[in-house]
């Protein structure tokens, strides 16, 4: 934005009256005169300044819905070759019928999933065996546990991620009692 | 951002110098009192309006930053009962050993990713015996065709996908010639 310039405050060329302070008592009419200039020039940079504070908010609420409107863009381009991926076991074990190799084939998916999150910085969750945090952690259930204190996530039912510190969904988690 | 509001033209009260077109010829040591003061309330105006363009700006980056941090959150959201799908079926065919579940599971998984994909707008190009567009369509190789005329997609290899009107990546397509 650093195109934008307002000049509101300089004064017009050789413009006395823009100075008060140099100048007090009555003043002659050509003073008065040229204050009246001033004060309309004044007047015109304010109303330039808002005229250009309004053009600044249309033009950037205009880019600001254009990045919305294609800011997941870049995450589905990576995630193309996963689906590619998963549409070839598919196709392989058509004419395989082998489980073992559409076993493997998803396995290598289930990870690239995870990879191109991580990459996009969509972390898991870490939970197993850490003590309960409701910020990350939604507790399903409690058991009975030996080894661990109260309210220590025994058991991870569903994994939880979060973008950075924000959770995309908690850890479903059962809890020791 | 319509809490911004910016008084930069309205007079200050009983100002009468502010009306200079109402009063030519020579003014009173009052009257040229009150334009001074007229055009230095003016100027402090014009000032303010530019503190409150700058701290437009900053939040407006800001914000703009912040979003961009975040603007995949809720694709993510959607992608991982998928990525639980693909884990499932895994865990599934450990016990089950059948080719036609962890298939069918697959099958289903290929869809889902597909329909999230088109719920956020990523659409499959369409391609299959259309005329060639270099704007959507990669042409990977020629052949020989009877039926369509030259330049028609007779072989979609790769599916391509727009994010409403941008390419994510192009269909890589056979051309018939």
């Amino acid at each position: 934005m650093s195109e934008e310039h307002i000049d509101l405050v300089s004064e017009p060329d050789g413009a006395a009256g823009g100075k008060p302070d140099t100048n007090t008592g009555g003043g002659s009419a050509g003073e008065l005169e040229q204050l009246r200039i001033d004060l309309e020039e004044a007047k015109n940079r304010g109303l330039r300044a808002l005229a250009d504070l309004e053009n600044f908010r249309t033009r950037t609420n205009r880019q600001a819905a254009e990045e919305r409107k294609y800011a997941n863009l870049d995450l589905m381009r990576e995630l193309l070759p996963i689906w590619d991926n998963i549409g070839r076991a598919l196709q392989a074990v058509e004419k395989s019928h082998s489980l073992e190799t559409l076993t493997e084939g998803v396995q290598i998916v289930h990870q690239q999933f995870i990879d191109v999150l991580q990459k996009y910085h969509c972390e898991k969750i870490d939970a197993q065996f850490k003590p309960f945090d409701p910020n990350f952690h939604a507790s399903i259930a409690q058991m009975p546990n030996a080894e661990y204190p109260a309210n220590t996530v025994v058991e991870e039912v569903q994994s939880g991620f979060k973008l950075y510190d924000r959770v995309v969904r908690p850890s479903q988690v059962v809890l020791s009692k």
